[in-house]
């Protein structure tokens, strides 16, 4: 079988995304989880741009890997320098990686209007660069950047700079999309005639500005390359880079090509939600393979079908990249998914019931009034266990007030609560970071001598939004908590004119929800 | 020059998405900017699945579309019955549109395991229903629902089906990759294939499972094509749909395919968002032409290079879909950058002056402390301003205090606040909808006497985001707001360990930069 190597990027094209800023330790994290999951390089920065990087590379050294060679990465050197003195290459060496990547210009416009050298000379940077680094010890992969440009504008000097990066000993030569401009079939013309031309191993690295990243690399691979490269998520400059986890996705289920092990592929989604997380950035709801909607279904047809074969609306397993199926509950989906929301909660509702009906309305009530319990699967389960009356509410409110208060430069909250547990009342008073925070506390501090198992929990998420304002209608603001436990976590949701209610409901529900959880188990 | 017809189905298969919920009159609004825009065809719902599709329908007749024809999309007739008396097929002839869509199996699984039918009942289901609807008078397009997954397991039957419908009469038959499980090397061979087969227009429809719904929809315009449906932003199903943004820009301007005007493609960025703004879900940041980093601009060198030659690191000028070039403020920046957008601002800076040194070390910390401004170009300008001392700020604050409480089942909050206007002293207090409302109220009601011009701002999103909890630091809340007036929208920032605090951060910002704005003007 065909043998294709993954190279992550996540850790330097990644972190040019807009609202990406990794933190040493935070690299740490995604190159353990990366070679984990069984990633063959991972690219760590560029030693010499900033500081941030070669602390990464330290760090690296004391990593103890399984899988994977970190990398690193720099240009070629600079025009009219000796190379062992030229500052890019020294913090290359400096990095102390087995493997160097650097990259060099194949597009005669860069060479001409960007470093303004002769294109003679750029040949020799390249060479000049590699050969340096081989003498070093080091296995040199080349980055033909723009390689695509250069060869739509002169192919002959485009793969003039390949043979220079070859001919000194380069082990790998990347044809880079630096702009993602190429659409596929140019793309897979022009993969393959370089390949032809060229006695060394092909990779490459491809940008999305055209939607297509994806598809380019997989084709690619299809034409020959045996080295893609990508960033998790599609994570990197203006419209990303490809998304290694759709390429993994499709190496592996499409083509059938063994680059990751299939128990590996198992954690596809988990590594890239981690990978999300620890970027900061929410994971796209759609995304290919791991998407929480990516095995999400609506359409009562659809559900219908998969209920009989799941291949008639599903192109693959969600299991086999930790994935899993999702019935969504929505005022357009009918009933047959409510009745499988209910069997998984072990309720008893048959198509018939009256009660099916009268659940059915309160839901599209509930979602007109802004509701998404989408998002909030916590939420939801509670609503059918009170509308089967499953549980006896764990407590009553008499009231709570919330003070916020600026003075002297200083900022205080404050909320006081009364509750009702078993008809003894609790009156206390706590204070918070915020308002909510201040809510939360004061309602914990009530509840907790009756129901120890709350200190187990914490919010670990909170998410406000204001919703479209609509004629006649004051605009109405949607919190979602996330709150979690050793063993699990799971989203309420509060809907209200006011945040501080809107927190309040949802912030109940996560309380319920918890201990429900803790009398079943 | 070839001729390409789109054919939008965000009303019908982009509501499948989750979250997405159309009213009528919503769809209404989207059916009218698509027809500005110049699509050619626009699926409106299926009529008989829901009541609000077929009021759709009934308000779609009053509707002055000058370039779009509005379809009607349905299934073919049961199984067994006569198609005169088949309740989706009259459902169709109800919508009243000129031309109705039905979609049949292609697949024979699909056949035997859902429909439960033998394989030539199929074919004459497709038949009779075709023959029917163009015998009311319907122009017909037939969608072969898993047409490719059909032609992997039985590809003469799936080509058996499509004769069912051109035989009938059907005007363009289209392929559909229902599940998204075809990459696009097997794709464009099976479209090939098929095309040599047929003697009637093809188009494609295709779902993005795989990342490639974009590549595979062009590349079936390469291999012939000459309609291609897909939905405004992916919207669908799963993974989604083809996204007609990026098709439209690829057919256009990588193509060379005049499916919009030069013109109205200039209009496709504002299309996108205004139609992402009544979905109600956000624009992907990273989207594809018109994306709002599509064409952003965040390491050094690139922004060096850019500013030498745009298409160094573009691969199409952004004016020409209506999008625009941004360089990013970060801490990765860089002096070019800073010195950029103090150029835009009419800021004198330099890039030996201290004060731009000055600038990097505050943004640096301010970065370091959560603020990403990034997101909130209007603290940015502001805070330039101010390092400048371009403007005295507006008032002072003296103190303020919120409360909410809740008592007898009721919620209110109320602000009180003391401000300092040129040594005048103004005490004051509002309610609001809740405690960021009734402070924003208070701030206005304390100021508006002294500017006037406050009242016609309003706050237009508001948003709260936790950010990652660190070790020895308590969690931060950054807090986004945007506002408006009848000419501009702008975003400020706000960051605290106080939802409250940094709220007030974000409304100060966000007042100041209306007031600046109006003073210039």
């Amino acid at each position: 079988m065909k043998e294709v190597k993954l190279y992550d990027t996540t850790l330097r094209d990644g972190a040019q995304t807009e609202g990406i800023s990794y933190s040493v330790s935070d690299k740490v994290r995604i190159a353990e989880k990366l070679d984990h999951l069984g990633i063959h390089f991972i690219e760590g920065g560029w030693p010499g741009s900033n500081p941030k990087d070669m602390s990464f590379f330290k760090a690296a050294r004391r990593m103890k890997l399984k899988n994977a060679t970190v990398v690193a990465f720099g240009s070629t050197r600079r025009a009219n320098t000796a190379v062992a003195k030229d500052v890019n290459v020294r913090g290359l060496l400096e990095a102390g990686t087995k493997i160097v990547t650097i990259f060099g210009k194949s597009w005669d416009l860069h060479v001409k209007d960007v470093f303004k050298v002769p294109l003679e000379e750029n040949l020799k940077m390249i060479g000049d660069t590699v050969a340096y680094l081989k003498s070093k010890g080091k296995t040199v992969f080349y980055d033909a950047e723009h390689f695509f440009d250069g060869y739509k504008s002169n192919p002959e000097y485009a793969v003039k700079t390949l043979f220079a990066a070859t001919d000194a000993g380069a082990e790998c030569v990347i044809l880079c999309d630096t702009n993602g401009g190429t659409i596929t079939s140019e793309f897979i013309e022009i993969v393959k005639e370089v390949g032809a031309k060229l006695n060394c191993s092909l990779g490459v690295h491809c940008h999305n500005d055209c939607d297509m990243a994806v598809a380019n690399s997989v084709a690619a691979v299809e034409a020959g390359c045996v080295h893609v490269q990508g960033t998790f998520n599609g994570y990197g400059e203006r419209c990303g880079n490809a998304d290694l986890v759709s390429v993994i996705g499709n190496l592996k289920l499409k083509l059938g090509i063994d680059c990751i092990t299939d128990n590996k592929l198992k954690e596809l989604t988990e590594t890239s939600r981690y990978i999300a997380e620890i970027s900061n950035v929410k994971q796209r709801e759609n995304q290919p393979f791991v998407g929480n909607t990516a095995f999400a279904h609506k359409a009562g047809v659809h559900i219908n079908a998969i209920m009989k074969n799941p291949i008639t609306y599903e192109h693959a397993d969600p299991h086999l990249v930790g994935n899993r199926r999702r019935f969504l509950v929505s005022e357009l989906m009918g009933k047959s998914s409510i009745l499988l929301k209910a069997e998984a909660l072990e309720l008893d509702l048959t198509k018939e019931a009256p009660k099916t009906k009268k659940i059915l309305k309160l839901l599209q009530k509930l979602e007109h009034e802004g509701y998404h319990f989408e998002a909030a699967e916590g939420s939801f389960e509670l609503l059918l266990k009170r509308a089967f009356k499953k549980y006896k509410r764990f407590f009553e409110l008499e009231g709570f007030k919330v003070v916020t208060e600026h003075r002297g430069g200083k900022l205080v909250s404050e909320a006081t609560i009364k509750v009702k547990v078993n008809k003894v009342e609790e009156h206390t008073a706590a204070e918070g970071d915020g308002p909510v925070n201040a809510l939360d506390n004061a309602l914990r501090k009530a509840l907790l001598e009756f129901y120890p198992t709350l200190a187990e929990m914490h919010l670990s998420d909170f998410k406000v939004r204001v919703l479209e304002e609509k004629v006649g209608t004051a605009a109405k603001v949607r919190v979602l908590i996330q709150s979690q436990d050793a063993k699990d976590s799971w989203w309420t949701i509060g809907v209200s004119e006011n945040i501080i209610e809107a927190s309040w409901n949802a912030l109940v529900d996560s309380v319920e929800y918890k201990l429900l959880k803790d009398r079943k188990s």
